[in-house]
């Protein structure tokens, strides 16, 4: 084909492929996730990426709206790409409840899409996993909530981690004892900030969207230094709080206690009196996580409780607790922590094809090693060993398995350890074992 | 919120929600698929959903570029949904083949979009599981290409099933043994409607379009029943044959023999000479997959080698070989072989939550038996038993494990077998083993 006549190869702007390395280790992420979620009776379900329009505008007025990818389709109909999985479960669940029966425990691994400016790490095209409890009020499922979170920290290999905690009507409550019940909307959007623009700016807008008076907002701000394990906190915070306060600070000690039960160490569980996220969404237990030695990447689980998920859709009352993993903020930590593997393979053995005649055999042998339970890469070409072995260096084989002339009528192979180790040479029949057996050690 | 605001829940037509039982069964093909790629060396690549509509519609003119979403972004950019997984890779490896390197063996599974009319078991968005290696001639790649979908299905319980083979370069050598190299393209789409319209129409179809006589006709027909062991084929074929037809005969003897080497029955590989799927692309070695048992269900796996992946978008000759699971035909085939499990969970083990008071030692032996590697779901309201036993039946629990006041008192529980077995009273301490080994068992 003429040059002229070729297409530049280019992704659009905010959007990107994901490498080998890059997508080995999402999958890490995600199958981890999955498996968690399982072990929880939480199970899969999938929706379009598609919808109505109608169905994802469904709240309103919010900043997402403007950032949808809509268009007109074949048959005239207005549709967009979901940009969240909330509002395609709420559709969901309103369409299928009868099928579903409650309590529904549900995770979803799917892509979304925000037509939002391009930042650095921030795509217009992403994925998220999220898991949710819907059809119950229960503390015990709030818990769960928290328990998978930890688990699935635990198990990408961190160990300083904080799962920190609030709860909105406990913060309602705090809010009425200082006088400024009415106007808690205004409070927590500027609460929100905190971390960002500093207590000055905090209180100013406290003074001037919220009405606080200069004492009001300092009160605010002191309520919301507070910090610490629930116990501790809690105790602090309760004296002559109203019912729904009072309730909300009750689940807090249920959730905590719950979680010692479990075993997640206390440690790593703190009330955190100034989290004031998903204002307009959560109405419960609000949850983040923050890595105790990355706190600038910011909280890579966040979810609560909310009373109702989907009275757009249906009468039917759904309340719930749910938790969204932030795979791509979690896949910077575990880069810059060193816990997630650089390789280009998933496969621990590469095999070159060095014998040209005797490919039938080195097919024969790889077969045999993956009934064995272990990853082979055979070499499609015979080309020199050392173009080959470089092939594998880049990718990051564990071994390879060289096996010449002399080695294929002594019944022989060399192995080689591609990390560094020392070289060896094996019978083949033994070969299988020994290299499960290096393997299961490493 | 008054019904009046109500939105309908509903999905676009020709899209659908997957409800978990489903999801479970698709997570399974799609997990087994990885883990065979993996274990032959393939690697995850991922790319964006929305691509320039110039780069998805490189080749210009077919019947998918009228199916393609299409649509002006937020920049004002054509764009479009990818149609198949296919130029997506051609992109991606034109892009990046520097960082790459060669070969390049890579799987994918990713949504893909046609608005094409909806039809029975056919949907307007549809999950594809492709595999390639790109960058070598090796008929071993082509040998390992059929070794994969023999694992694949193997590993989902397929016993009773066929890889059918062909080869374009046979094919033509064929033709021109017959004296219609000329009208290659209109015989093979011709040939192509052979098991749809029967041999009468395709012969009318071979004399009116590819311009053959009634002999000619009726010669290619003949050829075209020849179907079995490759072995046995090649030799009635191969005489007199041009220098790429040779070629193609050599190249199935190859791939015929290193199967045998790798241990596939001989009885799975047949050589087609009525396969001429695929015209506009395969330039070598063609694969389909039929169940036995469920011929009319189609093939459900379909591959082969094309010269030149990426000329659209790169001057560098890129061939290769792959295939592309059909993960709906799969599911379907699974259901109506009883291969796939109809169950709504993936918990094997169900907890009601009988004494409320005792919440967090329920809590505490869910996180002990997930210790042990069991999936635990516990129940989050104290509701009668009754109603908590019908929810796991619905589920689809194996186990349910009662544990009242007297058996919290006695150390005890009581493990109900939902599937119909025996019910049994263990000491608690006891029972994360007994789990895990009737789950062994069974």
């Amino acid at each position: 084909m003429a040059d002229s006549r070729r297409i530049e190869p280019r992704t659009l702007k905010g959007f990107r492929d994901y490498l080998p390395s890059a997508m080995l280790a999402r999958e890490h992420v995600v199958d981890t996730a999955r498996s968690v979620y399982r072990s929880f009776g939480f199970v899969p379900i999938d929706t379009p990426a598609l919808e109505y329009a109608e169905i994802l505008l469904g709240k309103g007025g919010s900043e997402t709206d403007k950032q949808l990818f809509r268009f007109e389709d074949h048959g005239g109909r207005d549709v967009g790409l979901r940009f969240d999985l909330t509002i395609p479960l709420a559709r969901f669940v309103a369409q299928h409840s009868s099928e579903l029966g409650m309590p529904f425990k549900r995770y979803h691994v799917g892509t979304v899409w925000r037509g939002e400016k391009p930042q650095r790490g921030r795509y217009r095209e992403f994925l998220q996993c999220d898991f949710d409890t819907i059809g119950t009020m229960s503390a015990l499922a709030d818990a769960e909530t928290a328990l998978v979170i930890h688990e699935v920290l635990a198990r990408l290999g961190f160990e300083r981690f904080t799962l920190r905690l609030n709860h909105r009507g406990l913060l309602n409550g705090l809010l009425e004892g200082v006088g400024l019940a009415e106007s808690a909307g205004a409070v927590l959007r500027a609460l929100d900030k905190l971390s960002k623009v500093g207590p000055d700016v905090v209180s100013a807008e406290l003074m001037s969207e919220a009405g606080a008076s200069a004492s009001q907002a300092e009160a605010i701000l002191e309520t919301s230094r507070l910090r610490g394990p629930v116990a501790e906190i809690l105790p602090r915070v309760e004296a002559g709080l109203s019912v729904p306060g009072a309730a909300g600070a009750a689940a807090l000690a249920d959730i905590d206690a719950y979680l010692a039960a479990a075993g997640v160490p206390t440690s790593r569980v703190v009330l955190d009196l100034s989290i004031a996220r998903g204002l307009d969404y959560y109405t419960g237990t609000v949850f983040e996580t923050f890595l105790d030695d990355l706190p600038a990447i910011g909280s890579v689980c966040s979810g609560g409780r909310y009373d109702d998920l989907a009275s757009v859709y249906t009468k039917e009352t759904l309340p719930g607790v749910g938790a969204s993993l932030g795979v791509d903020r979690l896949l910077a930590a575990m880069e810059e922590l060193g816990l997630v593997s650089q390789r280009g393979t998933a496969a621990d053995v590469f095999l070159p094809l060095f014998v040209a005649e005797r490919a039938g055999d080195y097919l024969a042998l790889a077969s045999q090693l993956r009934g064995a339970g272990l990853s082979v890469e055979l070499y499609p070409d015979p080309r020199k060993l050392g173009v080959q072995l470089r092939y594998a260096d880049r990718r990051g084989h564990r071994f390879a398995i060289v096996i010449g002339d002399n080695e294929w009528s002594a019944g022989t192979c060399q192995v080689k350890d591609l990390t560094g180790g020392e070289d060896r040479v094996l019978p083949r029949v033994e070969l299988a074992v020994a290299l499960l057996r290096t393997l299961t050690r490493s």
